[in-house]
């Protein structure tokens, strides 16, 4: 499995991690989380170093958790503090991986990689709109750089999502930008039915519709939405900001992490159940079934590698494979990170 | 996947094709059938060159198919003719491969190989009874190969089909004859009860019972069954026609055509009734599961690469498996098909 | 598959071997087992050389299997006696298989590799109780070298049998004893409450508990448990013997045949009914699971690669799988089997 190891990764939401261990797998690596009694979420590896039993099935006691087949105790640090067995002495190898987490803007975060090089200022804003903010969890069965491509591109929403997120029409005014590590598609639909998104917080009829969506390595999402009168500015409109961090599991499933925040009624718990089920029916009856079965057809996560015919809804998707491939070469020393200009050169390619 | 590519395939039955767009696995590749509003029936690659989204999801509008991804619209000659998205320029890389079919018998055959070299005149007779025939479609969770030799070899019938298909007794006189591309199975069972097959329209107790079975490259056979009175004229008994034609999915499965036709009673839907039960329990009860045990313990699909005994009733099944074999290594250049004389000198190992 | 062939492995419990033909893949090969008429105990190939159909689906008359596919005909040396079809003549490559099968203590032991070193002399004596004697067997969904490392270390059971099988406490005095092809664990834990073992056949509250088990090549375990009075001689307590035989499968599945004897109420069922009910609930429930979780995390069989921490409860386990590996290597012939002074200088690793 090749990854890029170096880089923040949302493990879980903030409220997901508690005082009862728990297992995710991470990039093909079993990760335990739990929070310290002093509150502080730690993330150790799962696999017990003595026989490779699942430490998330042992018991938490203060900050030590003991293994469920054979007792051996680590505190939080990683260090096996306890051996029942024989002399007790503790076996140097008796130590867990620990793993870099931080817990900012209500999530997580894991550094996989090289922990002298995890610097948290690195995370993403991920740039919600103050307040309360919906988060959800959804196991997908592809692989991350798939979920990726389907999110960065809104332009399938028109024919994957006709009868449910998308608003009536196609006609679209369409932007890219993009960065040596980010991606960013702009668009604007003008004139346009309140789209089902924005129709729970929106009263007007018509308007303008504005989304954003911009990708920061190595897998957060930033999305913005706004539906505003036609020609109106968008501070008058209702407004939508989501996130969405993919981390893989492993080659063939992804956790997908998102998080929705609205500038209106945002104590209106009918309205997140409204969107909470949008999001989960477009991604588990829409989205996830076309990602599986293209995958199918694929027989390879590396898309880029069949010669596919590339769109103008394009660059940001393949910029996005592009940067991480070579990013993971670079990571596993194959070769230097192309420049920014080089990158570019190669985004010439398209149609 | 290694499969013989220029050879003409059972694609489906006339009545599976219509307007709904649908998919089906041939020789690994997914394929997309459909009738274009004159009637033609076509088949394209079912794979969008896009995302390799699966078109028979997407919509027919005319003749032309529209991604249920993107909205990539294609005519039914693969070439792509509607892009949605930006400046609505059509890639180069956005055409579908398309495959010569041709509608002949009730089917339609599609050439997988070089469409230089599909010549209509080579699809196989199918040497039904004028009339009424019956369509029947299984699919098996074994390789092709196995289901021919399945088919291709009536001597199990005794065994396997004790209590269904096979008349009593086991005695009987067999000739084989072989070309290059096809080999034959003759069979008499003198003075036996009448069998399962042919008692639905014969009254007779007791008679002779005779069937050939024949094989053409690269997968149809032919079978002839005919139960008439003891030392009595074929043409007075009761004598089915049928045709078994082959499609592997892929290395584990494959599609199962079968046709069946007879002499007698043709409008009566209770014979076809009877009929199509036998068959269906036949192979869905007895030679299903024998042939995926048989592949089970055999761990290849290569059964001459195991060295097995060799029974008289094997030569058409082994030239067959030989024949193929020979062309599908011409086909891919690793040497040249043998002569007809060399074949044979090959079947000179049977003991 | 790599597994050491020259060893008696059991095959089935005697009474599990009758008239009725029945399969079972032991070392990865599909073995035929049934009794003959005057009673002796045959494995032979389960696949039929013609066609590799499974021979146990077949009809047994006398001491002769037919393939239930084409109706060859076998003996119980394997020779093909029968061949209905042609002019009937044997092909030379129709014979099976036939293994050395040899029943001794309510067993068939079964022997995989050249035929030549089958000495019966070699069989395991399981020392068990003399007079009742409980046969179990258990399908395992592991590697049998993770399941012998279960079997071979009861130091787990205070852990994963804490509610169950273990008494309370962990204090125990160990020692360990090995040779060359055996490994043997040796626990006493003084004056514990009576285990769960024990309970049902001994009615002291507190007492001393015995406990050794040894491993002998290729994989037959031998256990002994004895609770008796505090500071009272062994010949005073309830005393427990046991075996477990493990088979492999295949590299993934593993038999599991286990005996259990008691030196008290032999008779009562209830007894019997309560030690079968312990076994099985922890096996299934406590064991079984544990296992597979290691193994997923682990994604290899081969434990000692990982460079796992070694724990003083280690040295039988990891004494019985250096010496399979360094005897699979020899009967490979990929090296001379190393000396008993090597082996020791071996498990010097251990911390």
């Amino acid at each position: 499995m090749s990854f890029l190891r170096n880089g923040w990764y949302c493990a879980g939401w903030s409220e997901e991690v508690g005082r009862e261990p728990f297992a995710r797998t991470l990039l093909g690596n079993p990760v335990l989380l739990f929070r310290r009694q002093d509150g502080t979420a730690t993330a150790l590896s799962d696999a017990c170093p003595h026989r490779f039993a699942p430490l998330h099935k042992g018991r938490l006691e203060g900050d030590r958790i003991s293994c469920p087949y054979h007792g051996l105790t680590f505190d939080a640090s990683g260090q096996c503090v306890f051996n029942p067995h024989g002399d007790g002495r503790i076996p140097p190898a008796a130590r867990l991986r620990v793993y870099p987490l931080v817990e900012s803007q209500g999530a997580v975060w894991l550094w996989m990689g090289d922990p002298d090089l995890a610097d948290p200022t690195k995370i993403v804003d991920l740039n919600l709109v103050p307040g309360h903010v919906m988060h959800g969890y959804l196991n997908m069965k592809s692989n991350y750089l798939m979920v990726l491509d389907n999110l960065l591109d809104l332009s399938h929403a028109p024919y994957l999502h006709s009868g449910t997120l998308s608003p009536v029409g196609t006609r679209r005014e369409t932007t890219y930008e993009a960065t040596d590590a980010t991606a960013k598609s702009i668009y604007k639909m003008p004139s346009v039915p309140t789209p089902a998104t924005q129709r729970p917080f929106f009263d007007g009829p018509i308007g303008d519709f504005y989304t954003t969506i911009d990708w920061t390595v190595p897998t957060v999402l930033r999305q913005f939405l706004c539906f505003t009168g036609v020609d109106r500015p968008q501070e008058e409109g209702a407004i939508s900001r989501a996130a969405h961090t993919l981390t893989p599991q492993d080659e063939q499933t992804t956790h997908y992490f998102w998080a929705a925040s609205r500038n209106r009624q945002q104590d209106n718990a009918q309205i997140d159940a409204k969107i909470r089920s949008m999001v989960e029916y477009a991604f588990t009856n829409e989205d996830g079934p076309m990602m599986e079965a293209c995958e199918r057809y694929m027989g390879t996560t590396d898309l880029l590698s069949l010669k596919p015919a590339f769109l103008q809804v394009d660059p940001s998707a393949v910029r996005a494979r592009r940067t991480l491939s070579r990013l993971i070469k670079a990571e596993a020393g194959e070769s230097p990170p192309s420049t920014e200009s080089q990158a570019h050169a190669q985004d010439g390619q398209f149609a």
